[in-house]
């Protein structure tokens, strides 16, 4: 019986494995040296967790199922109610703030598509309870940190930011309602992302008097934070923003990363939860989607029935940023090995096979990796063996093993040494 | 609205996050220098991979779901199946043998109880294509290197070793016919898990006739592989297997690891689809359940639509091996750090906020990690706040700043030392 691999998942052979390898420990390292701790959650959670307020459209995605309590679960579309769950039930043992990431697997039931996958892997920085745009700053100076050590430069990508409170106190002024905003918002989410009449025709479908769409209109064609400040009617509310995203930016160059960052009000995420700063992380020519996204959601934990602690943080998944890489040049599969292995013991006659087993395990119980053939052949083949594998050194065992030595032959210059068994082994740990 | 925990899973809050990256982290280096390559598959298969051959408790215990095209799928209770088909699909692609392992997260349905979850880890071990019994030498060798890393030693546990291949011929001498040996081997693999009634029960109704039975149960009384060879009626096949096993167990002396080999032919397991060796490793006190399990499964690869290519393997789970390691003092959660902060920078005074802050993400930048503190307060609090966080050393911004100079306190000696900027981050990324 033959059975078919799952539609819009990936199968992880060694090769592309080591990407996914390579992509985690980036994370991994980048998270710690920013002062992070890693949590992580189950895999499936309550699926009314992701009812109230991942949005419709991941509502609309998820894989969910009955448990055999007669209990409805969905397997997790994004961590961040987790998050908000996990740190609820311990809101008053855990020392804050609190600077978290993980790197979850999820799944989403979407039509699969370039950087789109029913089942990818996500990148996830939290800072929660610090008002400040200090944290806001803070994880987006952590995604590009991470994208700069893969050697992206701000030639490449650009993260473009924008405010929800921001665009909240423009809305308002323009004739929206505030139990409008969340309609509104998923809208302009998709103004670059849909063409333009069926952005039109969807924003018409919210907001049905004309001169208030106009008014949106203009709003967000503003292209600087100056613009808005001169065209705009904003209440203090909104120039509270508009202060906080100037601070942002000033911050953000202080870090050292200001040439990354550029102002783009078009920028408003498709998450419900978002309240404050938001943003999204480009390659410059636009021809991917978001490689990362994220922004302040000051509610999410008293919506989880928790206390009213402020958060922010970001999301990035492993697909768009390995395309963007490749693309870039930055990331080839010759660069990536899938073994590391230090010698190759050959054996020159049968007779030899158990000393050379005894000594292959001796090696490993010693720490280093080595690797023999479990067939017998001869020692061209068995080199060519060593040579397939990357083998840093052959090992020959033969005669000479009965004095204890062996003949250690260098596969980078191709030199040979006779050499003791001890002396062998210490120089392969070394 | 609060939303609980998922009934026999584990949130991993940093301390708990730790504990499993080591373990994990672990796995995965010894499975390296073992010369096994990593390898994943998707979080969920087609549902009626599993109703194949995992046998009726594993298909008993599926978390199941419909997707959107009608496709039965279940989340991966084990991934023996996904190694299957992977290697199936591409088996004229790939170099043999084949040398991988996995560290997958999987998920059954159980009753959850001690070393037991709805959710867990597994490291999977597994080499495809060699038909000689140093294959099956060589995974257990890899298991118990592992074990042994962690601090554990003979004395603590041990691997149980048996062949089912032996055990079917034995089976059928005693007068079992070929299609109940699933059955029976079944049940057997309960006798040491069930009370002697209960397990009497359940082979009374496999075998119903009373001399074959005790039949059966005398020759799992055999203490040794003398015994059995001296007592049972071994066919050829029967002969060739006992072979098989003392070439095992003599290499396992071969490999170092001897004293941590016990035959036991009440090892079984439970899984439908091993062939041959089969092992289990316990701790000596056999007071929790097997730390790990493995043997031959030479037919899976055909019974999922590929050719006839031998394998072998182990699966070893998180839970079982945290709770012995714990029993044992080798795990405390104060030995694991959630985070290695290289440098807290303390600010003296307001007016300096802006030039640590540059000085802490240039840091960052630099590779090392730095931390300071959100909200002014005395410097006092941010030492204290330096120590909580374990920092190496805390570099104090204040007046000496404008000249380029730091303090810096090495946190564990108590020592300061006036330095220049450039060569404090030298030294913090040395």
């Amino acid at each position: 019986m033959k059975i078919p691999a799952v539609k819009g998942t990936r199968d992880f052979y060694p090769p592309q494995m080591a990407v996914r390898n390579y992509l985690v420990d980036g994370w991994k390292a980048v998270s710690l040296r920013n002062g992070f701790e890693e949590y992580d959650g189950p895999i499936f959670e309550h699926l009314k967790m992701y009812q109230i307020k991942s949005g419709e459209e991941i509502a609309s995605q998820l894989f969910s199922f009955t448990d055999r309590g007669g209990r409805d679960m969905a397997i997790r579309p994004e961590i961040t109610p987790t998050l908000a769950r996990m740190v609820n039930q311990q809101i008053n043992a855990l020392p804050r703030p609190i600077k978290w990431f993980s790197v979850p697997r999820l799944c989403r039931a979407e039509r699969p598509q370039k950087g789109r996958l029913r089942e990818f892997f996500q990148w996830n920085i939290d800072i929660i309870d610090v008002e400040d745009v200090l944290a806001d700053a803070e994880v987006i100076f952590t995604a590009i940190d991470y994208l700069r050590s893969t050697g992206l430069t701000a030639a490449d990508i650009a993260v473009r930011i924008s405010s929800r409170r921001m665009l909240a106190a423009l809305l308002r002024s323009a004739g929206i309602e505030q139990d409008q905003l969340d309609g509104v918002y998923a809208v302009l989410d998709k103004k670059a992302k849909l063409p333009d009449e069926a952005f039109e025709a969807m924003l018409t479908e919210r907001i049905g008097d004309e001169t208030v769409r106009r008014r949106v209109a203009e709003l967000m064609a503003a292209e600087t934070i100056e613009a808005i400040e001169n065209t705009a009617h904003l209440d203090a509310e909104g120039a509270a923003a508009v202060g906080e995203l100037r601070r942002l930016f000033d911050l953000l160059s202080l870090m050292g990363i200001g040439e990354f960052a550029v102002f783009d009000i078009g920028v408003v995420r498709g998450l419900a939860y978002y309240t404050g700063v938001v943003f999204e992380v480009y390659d410059r020519a636009a021809t991917l989607r978001a490689v990362c996204g994220g922004g302040r959601y000051d509610n999410l934990l008293r919506d989880f029935g928790g206390p009213a602690v402020t958060a922010t943080g970001f999301g990035m998944g492993d697909a768009v940023l390995e395309i963007l890489l490749r693309e870039k040049g930055l990331l080839t599969d010759s660069t990536l090995s899938t073994r590391n292995v230090d010698c190759f013991v050959a054996i020159v006659a049968d007779e030899f096979r158990d000393r050379a087993i005894e000594l292959v395990f001796r090696v490993r119980r010693a720490g280093a990796c080595a690797e023999f053939s479990y067939k017998a052949a001869g020692l061209k083949k068995q080199l060519k063996q060593a040579q397939a594998l990357n083998a840093r050194y052959t090992v020959i065992v033969g005669e000479e093993f009965s004095e204890n030595r062996l003949t250690v032959k260098n596969m980078a210059t191709g030199e040979q040494e006779l050499m003791a068994v001890e002396q062998c082994i210490e120089s392969l740990l070394a």
